[in-house]
């Protein structure tokens, strides 16, 4: 780990050598690894210290891992994940709160908040997260990064810690999306069906009315670049049901699968959690089957909406979240009611397992915005390299 | 550590084995380590979690803890301490509240929280803990446990975290007088002025009065019973100057020498800090050097006042606390007079560095309230004698 880590980024634990290949497409790149996956030679906290006691020193790389290192990335240090990656707001009660390079007054957003504090504030070039809902795109949209929640089970979680398999993803974050491509190249290969060069861009008129009127005009300047690029958007409305349905749908999944996550140990140890880890893990506990039941009838019902909507040519054009980053300041009221409105757009990818890029293409109020692409699922690298025709013009 | 420890009062580090001497005068008993001593294959957390990431994997055993592991006694496992052990309430906000096992709805008191608990609760027969301000003698009180505050420098630290080295002290705890001996000869071996048969009981009316009358009261079949075979106590007053002052040196020192230790890790890692130990941080880092000399000038004056008025055959008879253990429901604010009040009795072996024994021998509304004998430098394993003649009557 960075001796002076001014950021707090990092998990101080002890510099072990992490062998990585000389050269390779990542030759030259250093990476930061969120606190979840498993490093030969680190312990895995997860961002608990009950789990960080029990964990030992792990003799296995997780394989996500293991290509950076094979593609000639040099491993920075494992950071800081907001606790049991169960929180959208970077601020770990055991672990501390990372800082947001983009705008230190504001929070990093979470659970992948080390991942985003490190490469946000130039401490490595990039760094992997996991995004289960939302925890890669709220730091990407708070930090000013790129960064992409990747189709469901395209990147091996595999050596890393749970939290709802089935919405659980691996993503990561750059600066610029020159680096974040070259990663993409490793960690994603080709699309088995790429979207054409001139993908339809859909305009989900019932997404943008979840962000608040100043993000949304903060946004329009970077929507209509994209649509000067790629062609006008139509406008179409993407959810099935109630923005609130939806909402609910998506915390009875998440609940219920943290809860048989995490349950044993909680119940087992009586950890201490932190504000609002605490609290969202007495609703998961609380989930009746009933509850699951009709949620995940409603996923398979909206992911085949959404691949209808989408077909193999379409992407949402759409704001990451609702909002620029809260202040660090907000009292926890605040910060709650910015999650239940940001989970209402960021439960579409969630629930449907497809692709959402977020890039920091907006600013507003000195604080990084991102506008985000969603696409269809296995669209991810084809997302990718839509930016990176943005970023050429 | 036990897989299944209904106490919390382990740490629940993976099982490690820790040789131990198949015979020796501790064969046959188990015992637990706080943890803030090094303990070779185990992490030392310090009821930190940043200081647990920190800490790696140690090679090398305190020189106390290889002592009774050469004794024959055999390690249960790393017991939970209170944050950076800068608390007497026994609530870690990182790995919990271990369980009186005397009385569950009361609080184990702390530092040594877990270690009292472990031992309380029948998971082990012995367990080392430190004592800087109180925390093996809180504990002992708090869960009826025979529990010594030895003399400053009497039992070695090497290898032990620091909080305030000019009061830190190693002690232990067991159920009973006869296991506890044991131990006491295996880590103090003989006094070098040992007490006389017949020590001169001294009852400082000043200390009596701290304790709440209903605790003075619980406690005086206990104090005839030892006027009984010892001898009446003659009246005196211990204190030298007002318990307000005494309690504000004693503060000022630990203080002072807790920000040397900690200030460095809390400054560089900005970690959150549980509710209590945050705040006295936060006093600690504030205090000055004015308070400092004054506060060590005073001490100086102290221990030469406590040796002239305990000579070489003196013993302090006197309440451990100000009464039984605070409620695990008590408000923060009924914890922290609590503390506040316990620190004006505490503060007399702290200051002087004389060796302080609890005994259970007292309990009120259905909890234990513990007996103390504090003799003059030296005197430790001459007190734990006569616990043992008690006991013996």
């Amino acid at each position: 780990m960075p001796l002076h880590d001014p950021a707090h980024a990092f998990v101080p634990y002890p510099d072990t050598p992490v062998p990585h290949a000389a050269t390779g497409p990542l030759a030259g790149l250093t990476f930061g690894v969120k606190d979840l996956f498993d490093v030969a030679g680190y312990p895995t906290g997860g961002g608990s210290p009950i789990v960080l006691a029990m964990s030992g020193i792990k003799t296995r790389t997780a394989p996500t891992v293991q290509k950076l290192l094979d593609a000639g990335a040099a491993l920075a240090g494992k950071t800081v994940t907001d606790e049991l990656a169960f929180s959208m707001n970077g601020d770990n009660a055991h672990f501390g709160a990372p800082v947001n390079g983009a705008v230190p007054g504001r929070i990093s957003g979470g659970s992948s908040s080390g991942s985003a504090s490190a490469v946000s504030n130039g401490l490595c070039d990039f760094a992997l997260g996991t995004d289960t809902g939302g925890s890669v795109r709220a730091p990407a949209n708070h930090c000013g990064l790129v960064g992409l929640r990747p189709t469901h089970g395209r990147v091996s979680l595999e050596g890393a810690l749970d939290l709802a398999p089935s919405l659980d993803t691996c993503g990561w974050f750059a600066r610029d999306i020159g680096t974040f491509a070259r990663v993409a190249d490793v960690l994603l290969g080709d699309d088995a069906a790429p979207l054409p060069a001139a993908p339809r861009l859909l305009r989900p008129t019932d997404v943008w009315a979840l962000a608040t009127p100043e993000a949304a005009e903060a946004l329009q300047p970077a929507t209509a670049q994209v649509e000067k690029v790629f062609g006008t958007a139509a406008p179409v409305d993407a959810a099935l049901e109630s923005f609130d349905a939806m909402y609910w749908h998506f915390r009875h999944i998440q609940g219920r699968e943290a809860w048989m996550t995490d349950g044993p140990l909680i119940e087992r140890f009586a950890p201490p959690l932190g504000p609002g880890v605490k609290e969202r893990f007495a609703f998961s506990r609380a989930v009746t089957d009933a509850q699951v039941a009709e949620a995940q009838a409603f996923r398979t019902r909206f992911r085949a909406h959404l691949a209808a909507l989408l077909g193999e040519d379409g992407v949402l054009v759409m704001p990451c979240m609702p909002d620029i980053a809260p202040l660090r300041s907000d009292p926890d009221a605040a910060l709650e009611d910015y999650r239940n409105r940001a989970i209402r757009l960021l439960c579409l990818a969630g629930l449907a397992g497809f692709p959402q890029l977020s890039l920091p293409l907006a600013r507003r109020d000195d604080a990084p915005l991102g506008l985000s692409l969603l696409g269809p699922a296995g669209s991810d690298r084809s997302l990718v390299a839509l930016a990176e025709q943005l970023s050429a013009r």
